[in-house]
């Protein structure tokens, strides 16, 4: 039933965020990063659980923004897992929420670097994780990122992106042929640039009303039991 | 290895949550209450699936506190998971966070009601959440709680306790001769008042830092892969 989904433009993705933040449904960016982090992080255990990352680590590569946000919360979350987890963070975020993101990630035992591992990304790292823009990203793509996307577009190591490929068009999709993630967790919904995703395609965010999925007309699938996230790959889609 | 977990006294419970919340750690209420009333969530969706409530509604008594802020995450995620759920909040907390988690819980579809549903309890729901008292508890026990928990020791309801059993002396259990509940779901670390509570018995809250653990010698058990609760049932316990 996966097909009947709504894929969202960057408009429908910024009003579904301002919706739920909002004072109609009252949620806090507090919760729901807390919610969109803990989502992203069982849907790495599902793809890659510890055993297959063969004692390396894992990396997650912050941005400015929320992506970065739930970035850091899948990090904290990932240690709990039972990941040995490092975040890179070049261009901290100069608020109290990201400041204890980074605390409570610190206290957990995630590791922060401060560069990008170029040369040794392959030999360190099983799995990177995308946490650079999300839906909200627009216009040119900034140093130190431009470079970093560039690097990872042929370091070889396996990247899950959180919402969105950093680098793609969020409606286009890859129009400036940088990475294609092996593994994308779409929050709330999938956008529209992940229509023709050929990877494994999971959904997180399950915290929406069903009074906004009916006005927006979502058609989002149902969610397996307690699970925090689902399978939406399209048939064609390999096992991961 | 669950006998070796520790089980808190109330100075401890108070500490661990101190902490949490204090700059040492620097998480935030919003965060902590949505992954312990996530926890609760998936404690009752694993004990009781909604096969075997028989189209019957859950009933979730909130009391005043954070306890009662537990119960109203819970019931938000459990309307998710595929239940019909009641909530009864008579003493509301003039707080921000609180209307917030009221207006989330409406707005997803969770019933209010506004009396203690004494006649038709048995006949509309079949489960009770107790989400009335946590760690916190001191003193007597002030209306209308008082004549609820004498009405849920007689309803012959099954509850579900939230990290107390309401009622219950924290250290020193069942002293009143409440209500025993069928199934009991501790955040953090199970308290000493259940340390020979002989229901089903999980334990949520998977967001402790490691360090913080062994500061306070917690000996934690292992979740399963990404699950937010672990059953440390007495081995005794009877199947639920």
């Amino acid at each position: 039933m996966t097909s009947l989904i709504k894929y969202l433009n960057q408009a429908e993705s910024i009003k579904v965020d301002d919706l739920l933040l909002g004072p109609i449904y009252g949620f806090s960016t507090d919760q729901l990063m807390e919610l969109a982090g803990l989502a992203a992080s069982c849907s790495v255990m599902k793809s890659y659980p510890p055993s297959r990352l063969a004692n390396k680590k894992v990396l997650a590569i912050c941005g400015p923004g929320n992506n970065g946000g739930d970035g850091l919360v899948a990090a904290r979350h990932l240690v709990l897992f039972g990941y040995q987890v490092d975040v890179y963070y070049p261009k901290r975020t100069d608020k109290d929420l990201y400041k204890r993101l980074v605390l409570q990630a610190e206290k957990t035992g995630v590791g922060f670097i401060d560069h990008f591992p170029k040369e040794t990304i392959k030999s360190q790292y099983g799995l990177v994780i995308d946490a650079i823009f999300g839906y909200s990203f627009k216009g040119d793509i900034r140093p130190p990122f431009k470079d970093i996307i560039a690097d990872l577009t042929t370091s070889q190591v396996p990247i899950a992106s959180i919402d969105i490929p950093s680098g793609w068009d969020i409606e286009k999709g890859n129009i400036h042929n940088t990475f294609e993630p092996d593994m994308l967790v779409s929050l709330t919904s999938p956008k529209l640039c992940s229509r023709e995703y050929r990877g494994k395609h999971w959904l997180g965010g399950r915290f929406m009303p069903p009074q906004l999925c009916q006005e927006m007309e979502l058609n989002l699938p149902t969610f397996p039991d307690c699970e925090q996230v689902v399978d939406i790959s399209l048939p064609s889609s390999p096992t991961l």
